[in-house]
């Protein structure tokens, strides 16, 4: 046991009534849901960027976390590891997600950060073992370093591609390695500043061949696991290509890999791209792209990426329905890409966090599944388009203009409008929560 | 001649030092450029929605315009399409574009609707024919009436539907019949107002069918003209589908509709949608489906649309720098979906909000021209990949993960940045303004 | 009873555990929470506005609703009226709300309109005796008339402001002989469209002129309620002077009227200026002016006011803790100026909407009491400021910049960092909803 | 000379025409116009922050910047000055400005901090003297720092309020020593992250009591530049108490200083506010207490602070005419708090990103001058107001509401609209660029 979290006990779930701010009030994992455990339903990791690799700093101010660990050497990566893996069985999280660049100093070449990689993904293994988390998914870090400030597989020069191409490869080594269920692109600067100086077709054709290598690597080495990206419309670029669902949606079918790729859909992202998180969940589905989700908040009033932990319940609800009409998780599940406050400075405060967002899915999940059992929401929706299930329905569908124009005129079809019942079906949902 | 434009002359060019408010100082239509006149690179078009239908209301007031033509007869049709003309040949415009409902009364019944269409295309007919104007487009009014509320290709009821397909053919034979040059569909109410109520995926299947069903009825009647989506992100729904131009092309090649429609981009539904007017643009001329735009301006401000007459020649410049290196417009043009303010209640207003718009675009058009002439922008952008024309940049797209990394390793690859001269070339953009 | 209403039974607290759509679950009426009734704490008031005099229409669409009170007539006025007191009974709300446009036919002259309002003021003043429904606040309609379209006390013409300084004059006679709780003023048009056409200096001149007569009226005429400005920041204008709590109060503040006038304060209209609900809330606290509330839901996707009714119960917690911070209600309410969707076209759909958002307010009321009442929340606060607390805190800011920097040097202060526990206290909020 | 800037000539006016992209094009320092050199009028200054001390970091990336002068020594903090001090003379700015953290390195008390500011004060004042260059403003980073993270003035520890007032007073101390004309204050912490844990009413206090000793201190010292505060909405908080011009001047009334202090005032910071720059300038004009800006240029896609150059000259236009219309700088000029993108790594980026800003500045002065000497858009605001400077609109407005009423009733007053004319005076000030 590391000192960092000294006297921070086990959370263990207490029931809704408990006032202990270090216990479960909602996420019970062993409860069964739609016959599923909420373990199971939830799939739950932790990451290690915000809550072990981010120091707090901000746009105008610099570190303000001390975190024991923090330092660029081997053994303060292990040291790292042992205080993550550490949060990891204090909250019962059964999954873990990184990047290469959270877990290993920066070294001087390729081949070092590779080394170091390496070293820290056998360290993991044995942590693995020992305490039977596992990894939800990796990921390298094509953003940080000043090396892919103009873009990784999108820069305009070669040999960042070429890097960028190479550190991927490493990243899917450690990911099938440690048994990963998942690997995840996210593009945060594949994308532009300014018009003036991108060739945005040559950088998508660039990111499309690129994510055909990632591709045919993972079916080379036998990966099992879903390949994902995760969108997002900006920050830190003006424009990023992978700007939400449908955008992705359709770079994938330009580069006909709508069938080997899924999604990665985080909160705050949607809403920067001005949908709700559930419009984004909803797309996927429909699209037959659903993947996982990285859980967290966006704060409202801000423009950027807040990456706060989720406790709006509500929204949580709404969230797990889309995902629960998906058919749930199967081999992604619930991230926290979701950061502390940076004046949140204590061992406390961080797994308080994780306590606060992991109940807040828990009783969202619940509700969702309460509501889908139900069934009255799917059967209002039913109800409202049921004239596209008769034989008429279909036969309009499968018409044309000239004969539905026939039709219009032969009939005088004048539809009446119908009530869209908006807010009682919005009351509907309040009764679940 | 209508008494509504009494006094006021037909605009002429009078070159930059005229302070004639009733004059073009930039828009010298015969002026030639890169070897096409002005008024063969604008193609300008005035709308006849907001200039002549629109009665000048907002959420919070109604009608302050005062227009001899407001009403709902066939005699007041008549009318305003006499206005329309006639401030047709007061700016010079070579086109116009319409709605169905901004050109005819309402009727009670789909037939009475095509019968007061159709007269009223006759009587453009004998306009055009007199006049020498052209239509850019047609297109239907999907959203104003009641019986659109829920959508229109995509409502729940398949009698909206069927009315919505009928009333599309209708508009593409008055489009067809007075030589359109292309059709256009806006969808308007085809979205949602809440998820709780919506199937998605039954709505864009029935968004897709009836945009096949266009293509279709296209080539039977032999409509040689372009069919274009204008993507808007919201407003008047929560969500539209046609979200903007990436989401579109999505929806395009989910239905295999790639290679028969195009864009109709609009600069304020871009800002809406968090993108720059350019952007879209650029994006729609890499995925190959650049169709024509809607000019206009968008208060940077307010969270709605405000259809602004454009003003910004700055703007305008890097607008028109995309429609060249597009190519410039084949069947599209420069339509103005662009609307008074509402306190903008004379004759004079609406004459010299076009003045002022026309002459903003030809002053971005001729900066942008100078632009692409010099070249400068344009071999900066090359140099910056020109690691990717050589022999080696070739390979390394057509190589894979595995060896990439061993080339990485075996050259010590660890590529150092270079800047990307963004105010450089911002400042050179000046330089032709 | 009307036939509009038909078959709606009265809404009655039936509790948590109903499936009844036309009960309140959370919302008792007479349960007592911190020694006052719910009635007594919510103070909820039904609008006109949007549930009787709103067509239904948008800005690219008409009117859905079909009511069969609309019209221009007296007739049609006292049939409004009467659906209203139904639905105030239905609801069992105590208190109503209404512009003088919603409630009369427009005229074609001040006096005509002046003899309508008096009429229908004693129609309602009937029923109000009848029915026990009481007034919680009248205001004028300044902004939907074309006259006003350039502002009303702000207007460039004299006789505008003429003109609504008489139209206030009789909307404050009719709120007090109706015995109305507070008077509203909602400076829709206050604002303007360019700065290039505007005096600012002037305009706001002009306001502060305007609220001072209203002020001066009040005390002549003795009406005991408060004067309450509502806040917003835009739409319909491009800018509006009451652009938010802090805003008004610096205009207050600058025409000496700090202690006359108050805050009616809007969820929507607070998102539209970039602030939390609560954030207004505790600011009109803070500055001393805090009135009312109109209490709605902004689409937090949608950049125009949507006027939703609430339904999100932990935001509502917030904002009520913030009323009970200030000492609940005294003179004003929970008045919902809150829309049905144009699309809920029923008149069940209208009494729902009402229910939901009742229950919204009541579950997140009882919430807010209660972490009041257990009083963690408050003495966190109160601990993280302890050090002023001190004598040597007070001694501080009595102090000077150079004996503080004597003080500075003398004891090396360099003071450490503490956790503001932000994630702590929103499980704190969490548990009591 | 250093060797950072080799070969980078002194920038001098080559006139419109000139193709060198190290020339003014506009900026031609010694033209007069309005009786005032184009120096005077524009005042400018450079930055030191994100020019020398901003590392090219942003939330996902780090350092991209190689300066020779990075480090945390007093050896450093001279070479950055030599570096910076030959800027200035690069671009013959006759000023800069600086916070005491962008100068000298962090101590690890504050006597520390205070003898390494007072130690490069001294080598500044040499550098002053040999170059001419004067400063326009100093003031204090207390927003960088760990210690300030919960704000500094409204900081809920009294150790950081006293941290913050020593601080404040060595460097308006040192900016007294320079010369300074102005003394600014950034409240970057001065806001709240959570309501939850926010005492806003001490906080306020806390803030008015420091800015009371800041007026009371120069006094004492006998400083006879302004005090000025500079409103940003938020960013790094959730929500900042300096939210813009109009909150301001409230905070200024209610503890009095509205005399003592002014605005400096900034493009990107009104865009976050929902504002236009020219917005902001034209409020602070009107409340008397316009005092300088921080010229730069937000992206108006990103929701967040970008801090770019200035390049859009019609924007620059209107902001300059209120400025002229505010009777031009006094005390105040033209900072740049405008920062090079991150990608923009050589010494000609940072010496072009200033030519180009300088000379759309320029630019942009000499067309609001050209507006204001012509007079065509002041004669239609006061034409647009006449009817207010007659015998009756001076009566109406020393009038009250019951004579008003009976003079609208005898009178039959019914105004009716005129034209805003907003598009004819756009085009008008696109006559001028």
């Amino acid at each position: 046991m590391t000192d960092f979290f000294k006297g921070i006990p086990a959370i263990t779930y207490q029931g809704p009534d408990s006032d202990n701010d270090f216990a479960f009030r909602h996420y019970n994992p062993d409860e069964v849901v739609m016959g599923k455990t909420l373990k199971d339903h939830l799939r739950f990791a932790a990451a290690y960027w915000h809550s072990f690799a981010w120091p707090g700093g901000d746009p105008f101010g610099g570190q303000t976390f001390d975190r024991p660990w923090f330092g660029d050497s081997m053994d303060a990566a292990r040291m790292k590891a042992d205080a993550a893996f550490e949060m990891f069985q204090i909250l019962g999280v059964p999954y873990f997600c990184f990047h290469d660049a959270d877990v290993r100093p920066e070294g001087n070449s390729f081949a070092q950060n590779t080394r170091n990689l390496e070293e820290i993904v056998d360290y993991f293994a044995a942590k693995m073992e020992a305490t039977g988390v596992k990894l939800l998914w990796g990921t390298a870090n094509l953003f940080s370093h000043r090396r892919f400030m103009a873009g990784a597989a999108t820069n305009p020069d070669p040999d960042v591609f070429a890097f960028s191409a190479a550190t991927i490869k490493t990243c899917m080594d450690a990911t099938m390695k440690l048994g990963g269920e998942n690997y995840v692109l996210w593009g945060g600067r594949e994308g532009y500043e300014t018009l003036l100086n991108t060739d945005m077709g040559r950088e998508r054709a660039q990111a499309g061949r690129m994510l055909q290598m990632v591709v045919d690597y993972k079916h080379k080495m036998g990966f099992k696991g879903a390949i994902l990206i995760e969108p997002k419309p900006q920050e830190p670029t003006k424009h990023q290509y992978d700007y939400d669902v449908a955008t992705v949606y359709g770079f994938l079918k330009e580069f006909g890999l709508e069938g080997e790729v899924k999604m990665n859909i985080e909160q705050g992202h949607a809403i920067l791209a001005g949908h709700s998180f559930e419009h984004e969940l909803a797309m996927a589905r429909e699209l037959g792209i659903f993947g996982s989700i990285d859980m967290n908040r966006n704060d409202y009033q801000s423009g950027w990426d807040t990456d706060q932990f989720p406790n709006n319940v509500p929204e949580m609800a709404l969230a797990y329905y889309e995902v629960l009409r998906a058919g749930g998780f199967t081999t992604g599940g619930t991230n926290f890409d979701a950061k502390l406050r940076r004046q949140s400075l204590d061992a406390e405060d961080l797994i308080l966090a994780h306590v606060g967002g992991m109940d807040a899915c828990a009783a969202g999940l619940k509700a969702a599944a309460a509501m889908l059992a139900d069934g009255k929401l799917e059967s209002a929706r039913d109800a409202r388009y049921a004239g596209w299930d008769t034989e008429a329905g279909r036969a309009l569908l499968a018409s044309d203009l000239d004969a539905i124009t026939a039709k219009v005129m032969a009939q005088a079809i004048n539809p009446a409008p119908r009530s869209g019942r908006q807010e009682r079906l919005e009351n509907l949902v309040n009764r679940y929560l």
